[in-house]
């Protein structure tokens, strides 16, 4: 008899610890779903992320290209030469640089969609938000030289030049802006990666 | 006999269970001396990112007051007068701007360090990033519209009066790599603290 109450009391134990069992399966079903639900609320928030930093990009490469296309077409003889200013002649190299970079960046993210090779994760947000940085401190650099020169010009002569050269400028200043909010979200990005 | 069997094999049953429990307490026990640690250190990290940006807010400060002082001091008659030219016109006003902003922003660190009031914390860190960057845009845009016309007027003369203007501009420069910096660690602790 005493064997037997033994023997039930074991069985509840038993019963009880299976029950713990279920109740802790339970807890972890939900958990991992919650878990599930969050790592794929994260990956449509980092996807989301990855395409706003890539049309920034292209943005950004496209007002680049017309900075400095713009600047070295601006060409009209006599004292209406960019090459005769120092500041229209920085607007050309920073546009060239931002080119080459945004150039760059595409190229490497439309390897890395193909499948091809990328750099570490890590060295490659550092690179992203470093460079995004620094060619946003440039192209703000080269718009802010080359306006008051512009600004002198027009108020003597408004012609052909003054007008070239302030299109070039405010798309200059329009690569700026895509590429400081390309390095917002590169920065957000490399934040979140390191695990502190 | 099998009643028995059945006890025995019910208490070892228990026991592995009891035994499964050591087991995960002492995990518990051990996650929770690693969770504490890495508490302790990232509070420490904190407080040692906490205390890097007040000391670059602090260069900032004495930086910008530096460059907007010189710069207003800068009146030698005749054409030597920094109010002739909208260039340096403009650095004296982005001085003071960055000096307002980094007087503002020390002062709120005094206040909350004295136990008063402050801005919610998502809100002060967002006020601290967006600051820092928006400040920082803004004095290399000033150093870069100052440097190429006293870059021409050294090349006729060099006198007090462009020397007096380098003098600004280099402050204003000190003042942007600064903020800059600033700025990163800002924009570290806001992603930090915005859990996605």
């Amino acid at each position: 008899m005493a064997a037997a109450v033994a023997a039930s009391s074991g069985a509840a134990d038993v019963e009880k610890g299976a029950a713990a069992d279920t109740t802790s399966n339970n807890n972890v079903v939900d958990g991992g779903e919650g878990v599930v639900g969050g790592v794929v609320r994260r990956w449509r928030r980092q996807d989301l992320l990855e395409k706003a930093v890539s049309a920034l990009r292209v943005a950004a490469w496209a007002f680049s290209l017309l900075a400095f296309l713009v600047m070295a077409a601006n060409d009209h003889g006599d004292w209406r030469q960019f090459e005769h200013y120092q500041e229209y002649r920085y607007v050309v190299a920073i546009g060239v640089l931002a080119f080459i970079y945004t150039t760059l960046q595409l190229v490497r993210h439309g390897v890395r969609l193909t499948g091809g090779q990328d750099l570490q994760p890590k060295v490659a947000l550092l690179v992203d938000f470093a460079g995004d940085q620094v060619t946003a401190y440039l192209l703000m650099s080269a718009v802010s030289a080359a306006i008051p020169i512009t600004n002198r010009m027009r108020e003597g002569a408004d012609n052909v030049f003054t007008d070239s050269s302030a299109a070039s400028i405010s798309m200059a200043f329009f690569a700026f802006v895509c590429l400081a909010l390309s390095a917002l979200l590169s920065g957000f990005k490399l934040a979140k990666q390191t695990y502190i």
